[in-house]
Protein backbone atom coordinates (compact mmCIF):
# COMPACT_ATOMS: atom_id res chain seq x y z
CA UNK A 1 0.00 0.00 0.00
CA UNK A 2 1.46 3.07 -1.16
CA UNK A 3 0.64 6.83 0.25
CA UNK A 4 -0.02 9.18 -2.39
CA UNK A 5 -1.45 11.88 -0.90
CA UNK A 6 -1.00 13.54 2.20
CA UNK A 7 -1.69 17.03 3.20
CA UNK A 8 -3.15 18.45 6.87
CA UNK A 9 -6.82 19.43 6.94
CA UNK A 10 -9.39 21.13 9.31
CA UNK A 11 -6.85 19.69 12.47
CA UNK A 12 -5.88 15.93 10.68
CA UNK A 13 -4.47 14.50 7.69
CA UNK A 14 -6.50 14.38 4.35
CA UNK A 15 -4.39 11.07 2.52
CA UNK A 16 -5.18 9.17 -0.60
CA UNK A 17 -3.26 5.60 -0.58
CA UNK A 18 -2.79 3.28 -3.71
CA UNK A 19 -3.30 -0.58 -3.26
CA UNK A 20 -3.32 -3.77 -5.04
CA UNK A 21 -7.03 -5.01 -5.05
CA UNK A 22 -7.40 -8.97 -5.03
CA UNK A 23 -11.36 -8.51 -5.20
CA UNK A 24 -11.12 -6.39 -8.41
CA UNK A 25 -7.94 -7.85 -9.86
CA UNK A 26 -6.36 -4.14 -10.08
CA UNK A 27 -4.55 -1.24 -8.49
CA UNK A 28 -7.16 1.19 -6.67
CA UNK A 29 -7.13 4.15 -4.81
CA UNK A 30 -8.87 5.27 -1.60
CA UNK A 31 -8.96 8.32 -0.16
CA UNK A 32 -8.88 8.06 3.89
CA UNK A 33 -9.71 11.55 6.43
CA UNK A 34 -8.45 10.95 10.09
CA UNK A 35 -9.91 13.51 12.31
CA UNK A 36 -7.46 15.29 14.86
CA UNK A 37 -8.84 12.37 17.66
CA UNK A 38 -7.20 9.52 15.67
CA UNK A 39 -4.10 10.79 17.27
CA UNK A 40 -5.38 9.44 20.82
CA UNK A 41 -7.01 5.93 19.84
CA UNK A 42 -9.06 4.71 17.32
CA UNK A 43 -12.36 6.69 15.80
CA UNK A 44 -15.38 4.97 14.21
CA UNK A 45 -15.32 5.49 9.95
CA UNK A 46 -17.56 6.79 7.24
CA UNK A 47 -17.52 5.08 3.91
CA UNK A 48 -18.39 7.45 1.10
CA UNK A 49 -19.52 6.52 -2.00
CA UNK A 50 -19.78 8.67 -5.31
CA UNK A 51 -21.64 8.85 -8.25
CA UNK A 52 -20.73 8.60 -11.93
CA UNK A 53 -17.54 9.57 -13.34
CA UNK A 54 -16.27 10.68 -10.04
CA UNK A 55 -13.06 8.83 -8.38
CA UNK A 56 -11.85 9.26 -5.00
CA UNK A 57 -10.85 12.67 -5.22
CA UNK A 58 -14.18 14.54 -5.63
CA UNK A 59 -15.92 14.25 -2.44
CA UNK A 60 -12.34 14.96 -0.85
CA UNK A 61 -12.15 18.37 -2.65
CA UNK A 62 -15.81 19.63 -3.05
CA UNK A 63 -17.62 18.33 -0.25
CA UNK A 64 -16.03 20.41 2.69
CA UNK A 65 -16.52 17.71 5.14
CA UNK A 66 -13.35 17.72 6.99
CA UNK A 67 -14.30 20.05 9.21
CA UNK A 68 -17.46 17.99 10.47
CA UNK A 69 -15.45 14.99 10.53
CA UNK A 70 -12.91 16.88 12.73
CA UNK A 71 -15.70 18.43 14.91
CA UNK A 72 -17.22 14.62 15.61
CA UNK A 73 -14.04 12.63 16.03
CA UNK A 74 -15.15 10.83 12.52
CA UNK A 75 -12.45 9.03 9.93
CA UNK A 76 -13.98 9.44 6.25
CA UNK A 77 -13.02 6.40 3.80
CA UNK A 78 -13.54 6.76 -0.13
CA UNK A 79 -13.09 4.15 -2.09
CA UNK A 80 -13.18 4.87 -6.11
CA UNK A 81 -16.09 4.14 -8.31
CA UNK A 82 -15.11 1.15 -10.31
CA UNK A 83 -11.99 -0.79 -11.17
CA UNK A 84 -9.51 1.20 -13.22
CA UNK A 85 -6.51 0.23 -15.48
CA UNK A 86 -6.04 -0.90 -19.50
CA UNK A 87 -6.82 -4.23 -18.53
CA UNK A 88 -10.58 -3.78 -17.10
CA UNK A 89 -13.42 -3.75 -19.42
CA UNK A 90 -15.06 -0.19 -20.24
CA UNK A 91 -17.78 1.17 -22.23
CA UNK A 92 -18.09 4.67 -24.46
CA UNK A 93 -20.45 5.67 -22.29
CA UNK A 94 -20.26 7.67 -19.09
CA UNK A 95 -22.70 5.89 -17.15
CA UNK A 96 -21.09 1.86 -17.88
CA UNK A 97 -17.87 0.47 -17.14
CA UNK A 98 -14.72 2.60 -15.58
CA UNK A 99 -16.50 4.99 -13.36
CA UNK A 100 -19.73 3.71 -12.97
CA UNK A 101 -19.29 0.44 -11.21
CA UNK A 102 -22.52 0.69 -9.46
CA UNK A 103 -21.36 -0.99 -6.04
CA UNK A 104 -22.26 -4.83 -7.17
CA UNK A 105 -20.66 -8.07 -8.17
CA UNK A 106 -21.53 -8.52 -12.07
CA UNK A 107 -22.52 -11.76 -13.61
CA UNK A 108 -21.66 -10.82 -17.51
CA UNK A 109 -19.04 -11.06 -19.92
CA UNK A 110 -16.68 -8.90 -20.03
CA UNK A 111 -17.31 -7.36 -16.79
CA UNK A 112 -17.40 -9.94 -14.17
CA UNK A 113 -13.52 -10.97 -14.14
CA UNK A 114 -12.70 -7.06 -12.30
CA UNK A 115 -16.58 -5.21 -11.53
CA UNK A 116 -17.22 -6.63 -8.30
CA UNK A 117 -17.53 -3.54 -6.22
CA UNK A 118 -19.97 -5.15 -3.60
CA UNK A 119 -17.18 -6.90 -2.42
CA UNK A 120 -14.61 -4.38 -2.09
CA UNK A 121 -16.52 -2.12 -0.64
CA UNK A 122 -18.19 -4.35 1.67
CA UNK A 123 -15.30 -6.40 2.78
CA UNK A 124 -11.96 -5.79 1.42
CA UNK A 125 -11.60 -2.06 1.94
CA UNK A 126 -12.78 -2.11 5.49
CA UNK A 127 -10.69 -4.63 6.20
CA UNK A 128 -7.65 -3.31 4.78
CA UNK A 129 -8.65 -0.04 6.41
CA UNK A 130 -9.29 -1.29 9.98
CA UNK A 131 -5.76 -3.31 9.57
CA UNK A 132 -3.66 -0.12 8.95
CA UNK A 133 -5.34 2.85 10.46
CA UNK A 134 -6.18 3.72 14.02
CA UNK A 135 -10.22 3.06 13.09
CA UNK A 136 -12.76 1.16 15.06
CA UNK A 137 -15.26 -1.80 13.44
CA UNK A 138 -18.16 0.99 14.28
CA UNK A 139 -18.92 1.92 10.67
CA UNK A 140 -21.78 4.34 8.84
CA UNK A 141 -21.89 4.67 5.39
CA UNK A 142 -23.61 7.87 2.63
CA UNK A 143 -23.08 8.39 -0.70
CA UNK A 144 -24.35 10.45 -3.86
CA UNK A 145 -26.37 9.71 -6.51
CA UNK A 146 -25.18 6.59 -7.84
CA UNK A 147 -23.11 6.19 -4.07
CA UNK A 148 -26.25 6.84 -2.70
CA UNK A 149 -27.75 3.99 -4.16
CA UNK A 150 -24.71 1.97 -3.09
CA UNK A 151 -25.00 2.98 0.27
CA UNK A 152 -28.64 2.05 0.53
CA UNK A 153 -28.31 -1.26 -0.60
CA UNK A 154 -24.96 -2.44 0.94
CA UNK A 155 -26.60 -0.74 4.79
CA UNK A 156 -29.86 -2.97 3.23
CA UNK A 157 -27.72 -6.25 2.44
CA UNK A 158 -25.14 -5.85 5.46
CA UNK A 159 -27.34 -4.61 8.32
CA UNK A 160 -25.07 -5.94 10.72
CA UNK A 161 -22.06 -4.53 9.42
CA UNK A 162 -22.96 -0.22 9.19
CA UNK A 163 -24.84 1.76 11.94
CA UNK A 164 -26.41 4.13 10.00
CA UNK A 165 -26.49 4.86 5.93
CA UNK A 166 -27.37 8.45 4.55
CA UNK A 167 -27.46 9.39 0.79
CA UNK A 168 -27.52 12.69 -1.26
CA UNK A 169 -29.63 12.28 -4.69
CA UNK A 170 -29.43 8.31 -4.08
CA UNK A 171 -31.03 6.07 -7.37
CA UNK A 172 -33.17 3.98 -5.11
CA UNK A 173 -34.75 2.49 -7.56
CA UNK A 174 -32.19 1.20 -10.35
CA UNK A 175 -34.42 -1.46 -11.76
CA UNK A 176 -37.22 1.14 -12.32
CA UNK A 177 -34.81 3.94 -14.26
CA UNK A 178 -32.59 4.17 -17.27
CA UNK A 179 -29.43 4.68 -15.56
CA UNK A 180 -29.95 1.68 -13.76
CA UNK A 181 -31.41 -0.31 -16.35
CA UNK A 182 -28.32 -0.04 -18.78
CA UNK A 183 -26.14 -0.63 -15.54
CA UNK A 184 -27.89 -3.90 -14.29
CA UNK A 185 -28.65 -5.23 -17.87
CA UNK A 186 -24.97 -4.95 -18.77
CA UNK A 187 -23.46 -6.46 -15.75
CA UNK A 188 -26.14 -8.53 -14.01
CA UNK A 189 -27.85 -9.81 -17.73
CA UNK A 190 -31.16 -9.87 -19.30
CA UNK A 191 -33.09 -11.86 -15.88
CA UNK A 192 -34.27 -8.86 -13.70
CA UNK A 193 -35.14 -11.27 -10.95
CA UNK A 194 -31.54 -10.95 -10.37
CA UNK A 195 -31.55 -7.17 -10.13
CA UNK A 196 -33.21 -6.79 -7.16
CA UNK A 197 -31.13 -8.41 -4.66
CA UNK A 198 -28.71 -5.06 -5.68
CA UNK A 199 -31.65 -2.76 -6.23
CA UNK A 200 -32.70 -0.56 -2.76
CA UNK A 201 -36.70 -0.29 -2.94
CA UNK A 202 -37.04 -3.68 -3.93
CA UNK A 203 -34.33 -5.09 -1.39
CA UNK A 204 -37.30 -3.46 0.90
CA UNK A 205 -39.69 -5.65 0.12
CA UNK A 206 -38.33 -8.52 1.82
CA UNK A 207 -38.64 -9.66 4.68
CA UNK A 208 -36.15 -8.08 7.20
CA UNK A 209 -34.73 -10.37 9.81
CA UNK A 210 -32.02 -7.80 11.70
CA UNK A 211 -32.47 -4.51 13.16
CA UNK A 212 -33.23 -2.38 10.41
CA UNK A 213 -30.33 0.62 9.82
CA UNK A 214 -31.52 3.92 9.70
CA UNK A 215 -31.74 5.84 6.87
CA UNK A 216 -31.32 9.30 6.35
CA UNK A 217 -31.82 10.96 2.83
CA UNK A 218 -31.42 14.25 1.07
CA UNK A 219 -32.68 15.70 -2.23
CA UNK A 220 -32.94 18.49 -4.57
CA UNK A 221 -36.49 19.51 -5.89
CA UNK A 222 -34.19 21.15 -8.67
CA UNK A 223 -32.09 17.96 -9.48
CA UNK A 224 -32.40 17.35 -13.39
CA UNK A 225 -32.59 13.87 -12.87
CA UNK A 226 -34.95 13.79 -10.40
CA UNK A 227 -38.07 12.21 -12.13
CA UNK A 228 -36.45 10.45 -14.51
CA UNK A 229 -33.34 8.66 -12.14
CA UNK A 230 -33.87 8.97 -8.75
CA UNK A 231 -37.58 8.73 -7.83
CA UNK A 232 -37.53 9.32 -4.31
CA UNK A 233 -41.19 8.54 -3.64
CA UNK A 234 -40.38 4.97 -4.31
CA UNK A 235 -37.89 4.65 -1.59
CA UNK A 236 -40.68 6.68 0.90
CA UNK A 237 -43.40 4.53 -0.43
CA UNK A 238 -41.03 1.23 0.18
CA UNK A 239 -39.96 2.27 4.26
CA UNK A 240 -43.65 3.56 4.88
CA UNK A 241 -44.55 -0.13 3.41
CA UNK A 242 -42.04 -2.19 5.19
CA UNK A 243 -42.21 0.31 8.52
CA UNK A 244 -38.26 1.08 7.75
CA UNK A 245 -36.95 4.12 9.57
CA UNK A 246 -36.41 7.01 6.69
CA UNK A 247 -35.87 10.57 7.49
CA UNK A 248 -36.43 12.29 3.52
CA UNK A 249 -35.12 15.78 3.36
CA UNK A 250 -36.27 17.96 -0.19
CA UNK A 251 -34.95 20.84 -0.55
CA UNK A 252 -36.59 23.37 -2.95
CA UNK A 253 -33.93 25.00 -5.23
CA UNK A 254 -31.28 22.60 -5.07
CA UNK A 255 -29.40 20.43 -7.96
CA UNK A 256 -27.58 17.17 -8.34
CA UNK A 257 -24.46 19.26 -7.48
CA UNK A 258 -21.37 19.20 -5.23
CA UNK A 259 -23.08 22.45 -4.11
CA UNK A 260 -25.78 20.17 -2.38
CA UNK A 261 -23.89 17.68 -0.97
CA UNK A 262 -21.73 20.86 0.43
CA UNK A 263 -24.91 22.61 1.93
CA UNK A 264 -26.08 19.71 4.03
CA UNK A 265 -22.65 17.16 4.57
CA UNK A 266 -22.99 19.06 7.59
CA UNK A 267 -26.09 17.83 8.71
CA UNK A 268 -25.07 14.09 7.73
CA UNK A 269 -21.69 13.83 9.39
CA UNK A 270 -23.29 14.97 12.61
CA UNK A 271 -26.30 12.73 12.28
CA UNK A 272 -24.12 9.85 11.41
CA UNK A 273 -21.70 10.64 14.35
CA UNK A 274 -24.35 10.24 16.50
CA UNK A 275 -25.38 6.91 15.46
CA UNK A 276 -21.43 6.06 15.47
CA UNK A 277 -21.52 6.86 19.60
CA UNK A 278 -24.24 4.54 20.20
CA UNK B 1 -24.08 40.27 -18.54
CA UNK B 2 -25.29 37.13 -19.11
CA UNK B 3 -25.95 34.52 -15.70
CA UNK B 4 -23.95 30.92 -17.15
CA UNK B 5 -24.20 29.19 -14.02
CA UNK B 6 -26.90 29.68 -10.98
CA UNK B 7 -26.90 27.09 -8.17
CA UNK B 8 -28.55 26.41 -4.62
CA UNK B 9 -26.08 26.74 -1.94
CA UNK B 10 -26.17 26.88 1.88
CA UNK B 11 -29.71 28.82 1.54
CA UNK B 12 -28.69 31.25 -0.73
CA UNK B 13 -27.35 31.26 -4.62
CA UNK B 14 -24.14 30.93 -5.93
CA UNK B 15 -23.83 32.22 -9.55
CA UNK B 16 -21.25 32.88 -12.39
CA UNK B 17 -22.22 35.70 -14.57
CA UNK B 18 -19.78 36.54 -17.84
CA UNK B 19 -19.48 40.34 -19.23
CA UNK B 20 -17.53 42.58 -21.23
CA UNK B 21 -14.81 44.28 -19.36
CA UNK B 22 -14.16 47.64 -20.75
CA UNK B 23 -10.92 47.79 -18.78
CA UNK B 24 -9.73 44.72 -19.55
CA UNK B 25 -11.10 44.68 -23.54
CA UNK B 26 -12.59 40.97 -23.20
CA UNK B 27 -15.35 38.92 -21.61
CA UNK B 28 -14.51 38.24 -18.24
CA UNK B 29 -16.52 35.49 -15.96
CA UNK B 30 -16.85 36.32 -12.21
CA UNK B 31 -18.57 34.36 -9.15
CA UNK B 32 -20.75 35.36 -6.89
CA UNK B 33 -22.42 34.06 -3.43
CA UNK B 34 -25.01 35.37 -2.53
CA UNK B 35 -26.25 34.79 0.97
CA UNK B 36 -30.29 33.92 2.18
CA UNK B 37 -30.24 37.57 4.04
CA UNK B 38 -29.68 39.18 0.82
CA UNK B 39 -33.20 38.48 -0.08
CA UNK B 40 -34.22 40.77 2.57
CA UNK B 41 -31.82 43.81 2.21
CA UNK B 42 -28.57 44.57 0.80
CA UNK B 43 -25.27 42.65 2.29
CA UNK B 44 -21.70 43.69 2.16
CA UNK B 45 -19.41 42.11 -0.07
CA UNK B 46 -16.12 40.07 0.65
CA UNK B 47 -13.96 39.94 -2.89
CA UNK B 48 -12.03 37.38 -2.97
CA UNK B 49 -8.81 37.23 -5.34
CA UNK B 50 -7.48 33.57 -6.46
CA UNK B 51 -3.96 32.37 -7.25
CA UNK B 52 -1.45 31.33 -10.24
CA UNK B 53 -3.66 29.17 -12.57
CA UNK B 54 -7.14 29.79 -11.13
CA UNK B 55 -10.34 30.72 -12.60
CA UNK B 56 -13.73 32.28 -10.98
CA UNK B 57 -14.00 28.44 -10.25
CA UNK B 58 -11.70 27.06 -7.51
CA UNK B 59 -12.36 28.86 -4.78
CA UNK B 60 -16.18 28.03 -4.93
CA UNK B 61 -16.32 24.57 -5.49
CA UNK B 62 -13.59 23.80 -3.27
CA UNK B 63 -13.13 26.72 -0.70
CA UNK B 64 -16.61 25.72 1.12
CA UNK B 65 -17.11 28.90 2.20
CA UNK B 66 -20.86 29.51 1.14
CA UNK B 67 -21.62 28.30 4.55
CA UNK B 68 -19.84 30.52 6.55
CA UNK B 69 -20.99 33.33 4.19
CA UNK B 70 -24.69 32.21 4.74
CA UNK B 71 -24.11 32.52 8.60
CA UNK B 72 -22.97 35.45 8.55
CA UNK B 73 -24.53 37.31 5.75
CA UNK B 74 -21.91 38.50 3.51
CA UNK B 75 -21.79 38.12 -0.56
CA UNK B 76 -18.17 36.47 -1.59
CA UNK B 77 -17.02 37.95 -5.27
CA UNK B 78 -14.82 36.34 -7.14
CA UNK B 79 -13.07 37.18 -10.47
CA UNK B 80 -10.97 35.70 -12.42
CA UNK B 81 -7.00 35.88 -12.66
CA UNK B 82 -6.25 37.69 -15.58
CA UNK B 83 -8.13 38.68 -18.74
CA UNK B 84 -9.03 36.04 -21.32
CA UNK B 85 -9.60 35.66 -24.54
CA UNK B 86 -7.83 34.75 -28.06
CA UNK B 87 -6.98 38.18 -28.56
CA UNK B 88 -5.39 38.60 -24.67
CA UNK B 89 -1.24 38.02 -24.61
CA UNK B 90 -0.57 35.03 -23.08
CA UNK B 91 3.16 33.45 -22.15
CA UNK B 92 4.09 29.93 -22.16
CA UNK B 93 4.77 29.80 -18.48
CA UNK B 94 2.09 29.31 -15.74
CA UNK B 95 3.14 32.26 -13.66
CA UNK B 96 2.58 34.87 -16.28
CA UNK B 97 0.08 35.76 -18.27
CA UNK B 98 -3.19 34.24 -18.44
CA UNK B 99 -4.55 33.20 -14.97
CA UNK B 100 -1.62 35.02 -13.45
CA UNK B 101 -2.71 38.77 -13.76
CA UNK B 102 -0.99 39.71 -10.86
CA UNK B 103 -3.79 42.35 -9.95
CA UNK B 104 -2.09 44.82 -11.42
CA UNK B 105 -1.98 47.36 -14.09
CA UNK B 106 0.71 46.50 -16.64
CA UNK B 107 2.67 49.19 -18.58
CA UNK B 108 4.90 47.30 -20.98
CA UNK B 109 4.39 45.60 -24.68
CA UNK B 110 2.55 43.36 -25.19
CA UNK B 111 0.66 43.16 -22.00
CA UNK B 112 -0.17 47.10 -21.34
CA UNK B 113 -3.87 46.95 -23.86
CA UNK B 114 -5.30 44.01 -21.86
CA UNK B 115 -3.80 43.22 -18.31
CA UNK B 116 -5.22 46.21 -15.96
CA UNK B 117 -6.69 43.54 -13.68
CA UNK B 118 -6.24 46.58 -10.51
CA UNK B 119 -8.37 48.87 -11.83
CA UNK B 120 -10.65 45.96 -13.01
CA UNK B 121 -10.90 44.66 -9.59
CA UNK B 122 -10.90 48.13 -7.51
CA UNK B 123 -12.93 50.03 -9.89
CA UNK B 124 -15.05 48.01 -12.65
CA UNK B 125 -15.68 45.15 -10.84
CA UNK B 126 -17.35 46.63 -7.52
CA UNK B 127 -19.17 49.11 -9.48
CA UNK B 128 -20.87 46.28 -11.69
CA UNK B 129 -21.67 44.26 -8.59
CA UNK B 130 -22.84 47.05 -6.66
CA UNK B 131 -25.64 48.09 -9.47
CA UNK B 132 -26.53 44.52 -10.25
CA UNK B 133 -26.93 42.80 -6.96
CA UNK B 134 -28.46 43.50 -3.31
CA UNK B 135 -25.33 44.50 -1.88
CA UNK B 136 -23.97 47.53 0.21
CA UNK B 137 -21.24 49.62 -0.49
CA UNK B 138 -19.17 47.99 2.45
CA UNK B 139 -16.46 45.82 1.10
CA UNK B 140 -13.53 42.77 2.44
CA UNK B 141 -10.94 41.52 0.27
CA UNK B 142 -9.43 38.13 0.64
CA UNK B 143 -6.79 35.75 -1.21
CA UNK B 144 -4.81 32.84 -2.04
CA UNK B 145 -1.16 32.87 -3.16
CA UNK B 146 -0.93 35.59 -6.03
CA UNK B 147 -4.25 36.72 -4.69
CA UNK B 148 -3.22 36.77 -1.20
CA UNK B 149 -0.38 39.60 -2.79
CA UNK B 150 -3.67 41.00 -4.60
CA UNK B 151 -5.77 41.37 -1.36
CA UNK B 152 -3.43 43.07 0.54
CA UNK B 153 -1.91 45.03 -1.99
CA UNK B 154 -4.77 46.57 -2.94
CA UNK B 155 -5.85 46.98 0.64
CA UNK B 156 -2.67 48.64 1.28
CA UNK B 157 -3.61 51.12 -2.04
CA UNK B 158 -7.42 51.71 -1.24
CA UNK B 159 -7.86 52.21 2.42
CA UNK B 160 -10.92 53.84 2.23
CA UNK B 161 -12.65 51.28 -0.23
CA UNK B 162 -12.16 48.39 2.20
CA UNK B 163 -13.10 47.66 5.77
CA UNK B 164 -10.72 44.69 6.42
CA UNK B 165 -8.04 42.25 4.34
CA UNK B 166 -6.75 39.00 4.76
CA UNK B 167 -4.82 36.34 3.07
CA UNK B 168 -3.37 32.54 2.87
CA UNK B 169 -0.36 32.12 1.92
CA UNK B 170 0.38 35.66 0.40
CA UNK B 171 3.19 36.66 -1.68
CA UNK B 172 3.77 39.79 0.53
CA UNK B 173 6.84 41.02 -1.20
CA UNK B 174 6.57 40.00 -5.51
CA UNK B 175 9.82 42.07 -6.07
CA UNK B 176 11.79 39.94 -3.78
CA UNK B 177 11.11 36.81 -5.24
CA UNK B 178 11.39 34.35 -8.05
CA UNK B 179 7.28 34.73 -9.16
CA UNK B 180 7.14 38.32 -8.63
CA UNK B 181 10.46 39.30 -10.23
CA UNK B 182 9.23 37.58 -13.10
CA UNK B 183 6.19 39.02 -13.72
CA UNK B 184 6.56 42.13 -12.42
CA UNK B 185 9.82 42.41 -14.91
CA UNK B 186 7.40 41.70 -17.79
CA UNK B 187 4.26 43.72 -16.78
CA UNK B 188 6.26 46.78 -15.54
CA UNK B 189 9.15 46.87 -16.93
CA UNK B 190 13.02 46.46 -15.91
CA UNK B 191 12.67 49.18 -13.51
CA UNK B 192 12.10 48.34 -10.15
CA UNK B 193 11.18 51.57 -8.62
CA UNK B 194 7.75 51.48 -10.31
CA UNK B 195 7.52 47.94 -8.62
CA UNK B 196 7.19 49.07 -4.98
CA UNK B 197 3.68 50.77 -6.05
CA UNK B 198 2.55 46.95 -6.49
CA UNK B 199 4.00 45.49 -3.86
CA UNK B 200 3.07 44.67 -0.17
CA UNK B 201 5.82 44.95 1.68
CA UNK B 202 6.98 48.12 -0.21
CA UNK B 203 4.11 49.88 0.57
CA UNK B 204 3.87 49.45 3.92
CA UNK B 205 6.88 51.52 4.12
CA UNK B 206 5.50 54.72 2.84
CA UNK B 207 4.08 57.19 5.33
CA UNK B 208 0.30 56.05 6.02
CA UNK B 209 -2.26 59.36 5.73
CA UNK B 210 -5.60 56.80 6.27
CA UNK B 211 -6.83 54.56 9.30
CA UNK B 212 -4.98 51.49 8.07
CA UNK B 213 -6.95 48.19 7.36
CA UNK B 214 -6.48 45.74 9.30
CA UNK B 215 -4.75 42.08 8.02
CA UNK B 216 -5.34 39.10 8.61
CA UNK B 217 -2.69 36.20 6.99
CA UNK B 218 -2.80 32.55 7.29
CA UNK B 219 0.02 30.51 6.75
CA UNK B 220 0.91 26.76 6.42
CA UNK B 221 4.60 26.04 7.80
CA UNK B 222 4.27 22.94 5.06
CA UNK B 223 3.66 24.93 2.29
CA UNK B 224 6.30 24.09 -0.56
CA UNK B 225 6.86 27.41 -1.98
CA UNK B 226 7.17 29.00 2.01
CA UNK B 227 11.00 30.42 1.90
CA UNK B 228 11.11 30.80 -1.80
CA UNK B 229 8.28 33.01 -2.72
CA UNK B 230 6.00 33.84 0.18
CA UNK B 231 8.27 34.73 2.96
CA UNK B 232 5.74 36.05 5.47
CA UNK B 233 8.49 37.29 7.72
CA UNK B 234 9.09 39.87 5.50
CA UNK B 235 5.39 40.96 6.06
CA UNK B 236 5.28 40.66 10.09
CA UNK B 237 8.23 43.01 10.05
CA UNK B 238 6.58 45.32 7.61
CA UNK B 239 3.97 45.43 9.88
CA UNK B 240 6.18 46.06 13.16
CA UNK B 241 8.09 48.55 11.60
CA UNK B 242 4.99 50.98 10.17
CA UNK B 243 3.03 50.17 13.33
CA UNK B 244 0.49 48.07 11.20
CA UNK B 245 -2.01 45.60 12.30
CA UNK B 246 -1.41 42.51 11.27
CA UNK B 247 -2.46 38.65 12.81
CA UNK B 248 -0.14 36.48 11.27
CA UNK B 249 -1.05 32.68 12.09
CA UNK B 250 1.71 30.41 11.54
CA UNK B 251 0.26 26.65 10.59
CA UNK B 252 2.42 23.62 11.55
CA UNK B 253 1.48 20.75 8.50
CA UNK B 254 -0.20 23.11 6.28
CA UNK B 255 0.70 22.93 2.66
CA UNK B 256 -0.12 25.33 -0.42
CA UNK B 257 -3.72 23.66 -1.25
CA UNK B 258 -7.29 24.07 -0.87
CA UNK B 259 -7.39 22.33 2.17
CA UNK B 260 -5.69 24.83 3.91
CA UNK B 261 -8.08 27.09 2.78
CA UNK B 262 -10.45 25.37 3.92
CA UNK B 263 -9.38 24.31 6.90
CA UNK B 264 -9.41 28.24 8.13
CA UNK B 265 -11.97 29.94 5.63
CA UNK B 266 -14.50 29.78 8.43
CA UNK B 267 -12.48 31.98 10.53
CA UNK B 268 -11.48 34.64 7.91
CA UNK B 269 -15.13 34.70 7.24
CA UNK B 270 -16.00 35.54 10.76
CA UNK B 271 -13.15 37.86 10.96
CA UNK B 272 -14.08 39.92 7.95
CA UNK B 273 -18.22 39.73 8.72
CA UNK B 274 -16.81 41.32 12.04
CA UNK B 275 -15.29 44.48 10.03
CA UNK B 276 -18.21 44.95 7.44
CA UNK B 277 -20.65 44.69 10.79
CA UNK B 278 -19.10 47.95 12.49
Amino acid sequence: MERIEHRAAAGGWQSVYRHQSATLGCAMNFAIYLPPQAENGPVPVLYWLSGLTCSEQNFITKAGAQRYAAEHGVAIVCPDTSPRGDEVADDPGYDLGKGAGFYLNATQTPWASHYRMYDYVVSELPALVEQHFPVTAARAISGHSMGGHGALMIALREPDRYRSASAFSPIVAPSQVPWGEKAFGAYLGIDRQSWSAWDTVALLSRPQTHTPVPLLVDQGLADEFLEKQLRPELLQAACDAAGHPLQLNLHAGYDHSYYFIASFIGEHMAWHAQALRN
